[in-house]
């Protein structure tokens, strides 16, 4: 079922009645797979974040339900009940409800004895799109950094540092013209079920031959820079990881031409809600002039949410912080204004950030 | 030597020829005393940062000072090698060398056979203004928090947060009128002789019962957040932990009322060099009208260094990110412009950021 930048590795596939996931909470250490044969098991993955990612959490969710009514009935109390505990596993990525919501739509319309069958058949239909919307918006976003690429293309180096780093050399010097890309956290293909979101673009000028780095950041508390990491080296791209923290000094220093990062859940005004420390690095962005830019695809995008202050955001477990007994406050999404996003990168295109509503089909 | 708030732990007491210092790296797992007693073992200390934060390092620059003549000979070759020895332990904090500067002043003027004694009472002196700046800073910095407290002392709660938190009650709902403070790192006593500088007023806002309550960011990568939230928990302060990348969103949410951070160098103009990440805490606040000032004794102020694009940033090494083999950036400072910061307290008052030229003595 999978191409694209997955390898040997998919996110996701099927196997008979069941479905293979890689289990996201061991890498990079261990790449090990789980199947899934139930509903609960499907909803386990989800909450535990074996699977994340906005759109990976939307195909699995679909997938969900396949194994929920192949679990037990298929009548319409069981569908709800398959649905209801799915959206129940974790609030902030609207991708979850998208996908149930086109679940519950086509299977509804359709007798029990045959939802089974159409179940499978629509999650399937769900991830490849997914895959496809995801290629889409690698190549949607191909010319921001073709375009910075043309830009600079005559540099022997990078432009100057105004803060030069005492001892120098941490800044590995980079080839003529690298294009160097901030991301934030995992949207690149294990957060999806093929090329990654905002890693899409990267991936696609990766394999266009720009030369571009890709600054990742350690995304704490639960550290999927570390998972970008992974699965940039095995696509052969080059990358630095860094703590979150010195984000601002490397925009500051002009060490990042440009930012791009996925999204939970983006408004109809298009605020973002995406990992916590997106917005700060875009506050980062627009005090050093640095391109700002969330790729997602269309489902992530709830035209029922009028604005950020509107996006439900995920209090996650004090124990990802690990500080035995201190207090913990431990949020793990925050919104960034649509004032500071240069624009949202989709399967249809390159758009405004305050001009979303001209995608509602 | 030492009262304040330190009591059974204090970062430095002296204890014949040598002095003890607290093993920061142990902290907060365990509280262990180190004996210094000779001129490698200081460096040691700081290198490794057994010791750390700005006005500390200078302390214990200045007694190394005194155990690097008492351990070799005290003529000008020996004195000019301890000084530089310490002076290349670190390159970001300015105290240390403004430290190094003076007692090389006070040591040359002398006679070799007279530098031991004068170069441990010089030391003394400088650990007992360091102690006395901090408290002067409580005491100037206390009114920015008792001016919140006076401006909500009638609300019955906290003001309503315009980005609800899923599931509610993360937040700990605060007694009435508590002003909520954010700090990054640790400038708090443990960072100092005694009493801390960006936690100086918090301590005295606490000492004068005021309801204060302390955000307390991790501080990626070596965690001085856990060191902050020990301390206070020691001092009876209550606080919160979150991850570095929740500062943006606790301010969107209205759930911060004051910045306070410490500094490593503060340049002519005002800019900052602090812990990498204090940056991003100074551009939220401004985009969402929370103060943010700077505590640091006078020591902090370099004078000679016209604006923060001439602090050298310090480069630690990557095993701080612990990352196995993936490339890694892991500068430890980032310079906050002074445009962003409200103001600085140091032992003199509170100076707007861009007038600190009228504290040159």
């Amino acid at each position: 079922m999978l191409s694209g930048v997955s390898r040997d590795a998919p996110t996701l596939r099927e196997d008979g009645d069941s479905i293979v996931i890689l289990d996201q909470t061991l890498l990079p250490g261990q790449t090990a797979f789980v199947s899934l044969r139930s509903l609960d098991d499907a909803a386990h993955a989800i909450r535990v974040m074996q699977v994340r990612g906005a759109p990976l959490i939307g195909a699995i969710a679909a997938y969900g339900v396949a194994l929920g009514l192949a679990d037990g009935d298929a009548d319409d109390a069981r569908l709800a009940h398959v649905i209801d505990t799915l959206a129940a596993t974790r609030p902030t990525a609207v991708n979850l409800h998208w996908a149930l919501a086109r679940m519950r739509r086509v299977l509804q319309e359709s007798a029990p004895a045959a939802r089974r069958e159409l179940a499978w058949r629509e999650a399937r239909a769900i991830a490849e799109e997914d895959q496809a919307a995801n290629a889409a918006i690698g190549q949607h976003g191909l010319p921001l950094i073709a375009a910075i690429h043309a830009a600079f293309g005559n540099e022997k180096d990078n432009p100057p540092s105004p803060l030069p780093a005492e001892g120098g050399g941490y800044f590995r010097q980079a080839a003529p013209a690298t294009v160097n890309v901030m991301t934030h956290c995992n949207a690149g293909r294990l957060a999806t079920v093929d090329h990654g979101t905002a890693l899409a673009p990267i991936y696609a000028a990766h394999a266009a031959g720009l030369p571009v780095h890709v600054w990742v950041s350690e995304t704490r508390p639960r550290n999927q820079g570390l998972l970008t990491a992974w699965e940039l080296r095995e696509a052969g791209v080059p990358h630095t990881l860094i703590a979150d923290n010195a984000a601002g000094l490397l925009m500051m220093q002009g060490r990042v031409d440009l930012v791009i990062v996925g999204a939970d859940r983006i408004a109809a005004n298009g605020d973002s809600a995406n990992k916590v420390g997106t917005y700060l690095k875009a506050l980062a962005a627009r005090a050093n002039g640095v391109p700002f830019y969330v790729a997602a695809p269309l489902s992530t995008i709830d035209f029922a949410c009028p604005t950020g202050a509107d996006i439900p955001i995920e209090e996650r477990a004090a124990e990802e912080l690990g500080a035995g007994t201190t207090p913990v406050a431990n949020p793990a999404f925050d919104v960034t204004p649509a004032t500071l996003i240069d624009g949202i990168v989709s399967e249809r295109g390159v758009a405004p950030a305050g001009k979303l509503m001209r995608w509602k089909s």
